[in-house]
């Protein structure tokens, strides 16, 4: 039989990164292309006698089935853990638990745009939400990232020019792919922009708790006294990515829509994972668990942009993110990125191109990402050696 | 702000049942309105063994990013058991795990259906699937449930009517919210009439492994030589539905497309739960669970029959399941089915009025659903009892 598909399936294609990924299964490889949290950076024991206890404590809630917003104690905790923090969540606002903050994007577009609807998002930007405004048949239109954030100008030009915007998709922390932060300044002119043209924001912050170095800037969200902005949040890069645990704060009529989508798409998410997230933030220390983690994220982000700086072609140039996971690294024009990131893998070192990360992917970039949380410290001196002598061999 | 909601919104709402459960969270409510596993069919002793060995012995994998198609000795252990079992799975097939089956059927739409395209279902059929099915703002059109499953005729007819089907959608197995089994030669007819008309099938079945009288009738998917269903299985109602694993067989080009929407949706089924499911079923006797469970939902079942046989209006007909969790029953003609499961909530037994599951809502039914796995004994004593007394007061 010959299926034919729906017509948001043809410009849809399984992430390039996941395709990358699949080479690196060879334990020969040194792998900068993931995203993954650092193995040591798991509180293994803790969760072990967490989960032990709910299941001796309180199985029949740990396994039967639950309510789609989420687990109550979680979403409070949540809740009450954000507006602390970080401001976040007016009277206006709700808060549900997703699987992942991957779901709390997906169901936004979902819930708000039409096929042939603008997105606006950085150019570069996270390839997982790309590929799931894509999903929706949205045209997808990129502005600029500059070293202190996306560029205003192209911001407010992409809004007069795309009548038909929806949403503007950001993530102002340490971004993915680019390792920038946006600054306090620029997110203020983001927000006064989206209101003037009418237009939702989705503030994606899955690093936000990782930052180890320079000073907090508040989230576009904390100054949302006119409801426009979604804020998705995660456990996956501060506690665990396989429990797919991500949350998002919104206005409640948007958070309405979202459950109902929810509700037909996974009806709820893994309880079990939900409790041992609610177990950990009220039993352990939060905040020393988060020092760990940007201590550990601190000395391979510095080990690995040593490195570059030792062994790099100085005609290349890459960020050096305050916390995240990535650097990004721009090759002179002339050089062929492609070819660049393809003799790297046949040296062993896995990189992930540019172009995964365009909204536009057949538009040309002269750069590719680098992850510094996954590798161990052999590998990123290693590796990064490797990169080295490519760098001085092909320019 | 005023939200400017999706088109495909405006046919969605709320599940009915969710918000009829919310009524139940009042402890003095008989409610046979949920469909949870019982609590006494949950192996918590084991579950809490195996979790704890795998986060022992192997909590990185348990807690790190996997793949969007599954944890792959689950994927394979499911493979090799449906094939043993039920003669499900070709060399052009291939399977996935995901988020429960509800999963499994919302993206089977998305892949699929186009706005406008029609799905047939059975009418009735479960709200869960119609609401995933509406999301998609896909035509719903529901052929008549016959004592021995969907109307042959009807299908025909359906599919005449409806050039632009793409789906039928069926569970053959105790179907939510009948009870009703279909027979093998309408197995066969549908599978006939759907190759005939080029048009693919879901085959649900949650209930499957649940028969707990009679003798099993081979999964449509079992004689499907011609890639033209889609079977969907799942976890919940066997191990655990808060562990949202299910799995989906099908064409290996359908189940591309499936892996590539769901990477956008949530990455991938929680890694924890998917290793809780494999080591369940390679460790512990899993043919002796389900014995247990049938052992349980037998007695559930019949003791609701019999109290339903003698405190029941003999003018009220209804189903004699042979597996599964429900029993569906209709009141006669003239009386007012809604007003009827008012005045039950209001004497504190939840069911869940008919109109719930049909594809058109605004169509009449005079029938309500029984879930007869979730309350006690007593309640199901009790709460018939109470039932009864209102069927003869109101015809």
């Amino acid at each position: 039989m010959s299926y034919a598909f729906a017509d948001r399936m043809s410009g849809l294609k399984a992430s390039a990164i996941r395709e990358i990924l699949k080479f690196t299964a060879d334990p020969s490889v040194i792998s900068f292309a993931a995203g993954n949290p650092a193995p040591e950076a798991f509180p293994t024991e803790a969760i072990e006698k967490i989960t032990d206890k709910i299941l001796k404590e309180n199985p029949i809630a740990a396994l039967q089935y639950s309510v789609s917003e989420g687990y109550t104690p979680l979403r409070n905790k949540v809740k009450e853990d954000l507006k602390k923090r970080h401001n976040i969540g007016r009277d206006t606002d709700e808060l549900v638990i997703t699987s992942g903050a991957q779901q709390a994007i997906e169901l936004s577009c979902k819930v708000l745009c039409n096929p042939g609807d603008t997105i606006i998002c950085e150019n570069p930007s996270f390839i997982g939400s790309l590929n799931s405004f894509r999903s929706y048949d949205v045209h997808l239109v990129g502005v600029e990232v500059e070293s202190d954030g996306i560029s205003i100008t192209g911001l407010e030009a992409a809004l007069q020019e795309n009548p038909n915007t929806k949403l503007v998709y950001l993530i102002p922390n340490f971004q993915n792919p680019t390792g920038i932060t946006m600054t306090l300044e620029k997110r203020k002119a983001c927000y006064e922009l989206c209101k003037k043209y009418g237009v939702m924001i989705i503030e994606d912050n899955p690093y936000g708790e990782l930052r180890f170095s320079g000073i907090d800037i508040p989230t576009i969200k904390s100054f949302d006294e006119d409801g426009i902005v979604i804020y998705a949040g995660s456990f996956s890069k501060v506690l665990s990515p396989g429990l797919r645990v991500g949350y998002v704060c919104a206005p409640s009529e948007i958070i309405q829509k979202i459950v109902v989508c929810k509700q037909v798409s996974d009806v709820h998410t893994n309880i079990l994972a939900q409790m041992i997230c609610y177990n950990f933030m009220e039993q352990c220390d939060f905040e020393e668990h988060l020092k760990g983690l940007k201590t550990i994220y601190r000395n391979k982000c510095n080990l690995m942009l040593d490195c570059l700086q030792q062994n790099i072609n100085p005609k290349i140039t890459f960020t050096k993110p305050e916390g995240g996971l990535f650097i990004w690294c721009t090759l002179p024009e002339g050089v062929n990125m492609t070819d660049f990131c393809k003799r790297a893998v046949l040296n062993k070192v896995a990189v992930v191109p540019g172009n995964a990360f365009l909204p536009d992917e057949a538009e040309k970039t002269q750069s590719f990402r680098l992850n510094f949380s996954t590798p161990t410290d052999e590998q990123i001196i290693k590796g990064i050696e490797i990169l080295g002598e490519l760098t001085h061999d092909i320019i």
